[in-house]
């Protein structure tokens, strides 16, 4: 038995298409794009890479995309005295700050600056009153990649009502919205974590198994019950031969990759879940593409809210 | 094996006798002592009997309690109008609005009341302030009944980390704050509901089993781990004889009750759950006590917090 593998980058090309004539209606009765303020901290790479991304997405599909690029010795004042900037400017319909923070932004940082972004221009979500009204079925904004997987499991016909989901991870960018989220699907919803005894055990329950906890192929196939839908939401970079020769095997198509390229992006989902799951998205091309259609998605919604609330 | 009843009475008096001092300091400090405001809208009679055991707790613990009734044909703007009173008022450093509204206010009417209620008094933890910052994990006022079971919990020894808790019920109120604040504490949490197969097999899972769906007696024996701790947050009314008679026995202490009133308070716990379980909160004199002694909780801490911010 092989698990059909989601293609996560047909359905947001299909997600992004249906923003398009949103955008182009927004456009014309506006008299300008819907418009996008993100906000990038210091020189990451990977926080380069996912901003670059997004700044092309976006554009791409009609936004128009404000990039403000802060030096990594900004300070959290200046940073948040962009985030009200964009909070009192009437043409920013949405604002990003890409995490993570610099660490010399201290630990709270990125708290107080979801606690600032105005919650009607919030399309990551983040927010306390935007967690608050996701909590109580009235989001108008949802966090991305897990409103990315609601889409995802609905466009592969997966039903959700009656189905037992086990989330792993409880973070508030994932883990936590992803359960309520499933939860307002009438799916069981259990929320699991590094403090669970028997995690394996605990997967096994579900018929939909999120994985969401930041470790390369944690989840093997020990955790899947034969014939789930199996969700791998991490994003991993592997620079070390021997994880990834664990992971992929020696003369794998992988290693020949990571042998060019010295590193591999790999999820939290063992490849072998793919010989006991029934539906399985990969890493890369499963979640990831999702998680940028749906802040277009997030981005057309608070500018059709704002205009009409305006 | 017969279940170790817990005695929400006495914890809730424990509780209350911990917040004496507090209170007694704020009131020597300020002036004045903390202010709760409870509004009661219309005649329901068990509403009246909760705000008036309320307004009796508060008084006795040294607070000052402000009851405003409104009567059954007041509009929302009326009432709307008098959280806005509370929310300005310098002296009031707790809102409560008894639930339920009078349905001729309309369905959304106790949101728009939450959402209008300042979450630096939202003693109830219902504002969608109030909701994110208790999934952030950062709650100044958490919900009174689940907030209540987790005080109870632990000054009963009983361990939540690592322990599987099912959740049974997805309200606002009551339901998904449990999961969370259980979430917190490092338990392995389950939601189930009215959509969820099996139940009593889900429920079996549980080292910790929550009840909280409003139905007499429908948690019987089947969903009960032998040694697991059951919380009953349920209150209902039972009018039949018949219904209270396949609950108790023609002979029992509270069927002679029943003849007496002809109506008793009982549980979502099915009585022989006694049989299996390791411990078990009765209905009345479990949770309920722990409601209100957390509520003069929360509204010393708002006041608290407020003369700090002030």
């Amino acid at each position: 038995m092989s698990a059909r593998i989601i293609d996560g980058t047909f359905i947001a090309s299909q997600i992004r298409q249906s923003v398009s004539p949103g955008v182009a209606a927004f456009t014309a009765r506006a008299g300008r794009p819907p418009c996008l303020g993100i906000v990038l901290v210091g020189e990451d790479p990977a926080s380069g890479t996912y901003v670059r991304n997004k700044v092309k997405a976006g554009t791409e599909s009609g936004l128009h995309v404000d990039l403000r690029r802060l030096s990594s010795s900004a300070s959290l004042d200046e940073l948040l005295a962009v985030v009200r900037e964009l909070n009192a400017s009437d043409r920013h319909d949405g604002i990003l700050v890409q995490a993570p923070l610099p660490a010399a932004l201290g630990r709270g940082a990125a708290q107080q600056v979801f606690d600032t972004i105005d919650p009607a221009k919030d399309v990551d979500g983040f927010s306390p009153v935007s967690v608050g009204r996701l909590v109580q079925g009235r989001a108008l904004l949802a966090p991305c990649t897990p409103s990315g997987v609601i889409e995802m499991l609905d466009r592969c016909g997966i039903t959700m009502s009656g189905a037992r989901a086990v989330v792993i991870g409880r973070s508030e960018i994932v883990g936590k919205p992803m359960a309520m989220l499933l939860l307002q699907r009438d799916a069981t919803v259990t929320v699991c974590h590094s403090k669970t005894p028997d995690l394996p055990g605990v997967g096994r329950d579900a018929d939909i198994l999120v994985a969401a906890i930041g470790r390369a192929g944690f989840v093997t196939r020990d955790f899947v019950k034969p014939g789930a839908t199996v969700i791998d939401v991490g994003i991993n970079r592997v620079t070390d031969a021997s994880t990834a020769e664990g992971l992929f095997g020696a003369s794998s198509a992988r290693m020949a990759d990571f042998a060019k390229r010295g590193s591999l992006v790999v999820g939290d989902v063992h490849p072998n879940v793919a010989e006991v799951a029934g539906a399985l998205t990969p890493v890369p091309g499963g979640v990831g593409p999702l998680t940028i259609a749906m802040l277009l998605k997030n981005t057309l919604a608070a500018a059709e809210a704002r205009a009409k609330s305006s």
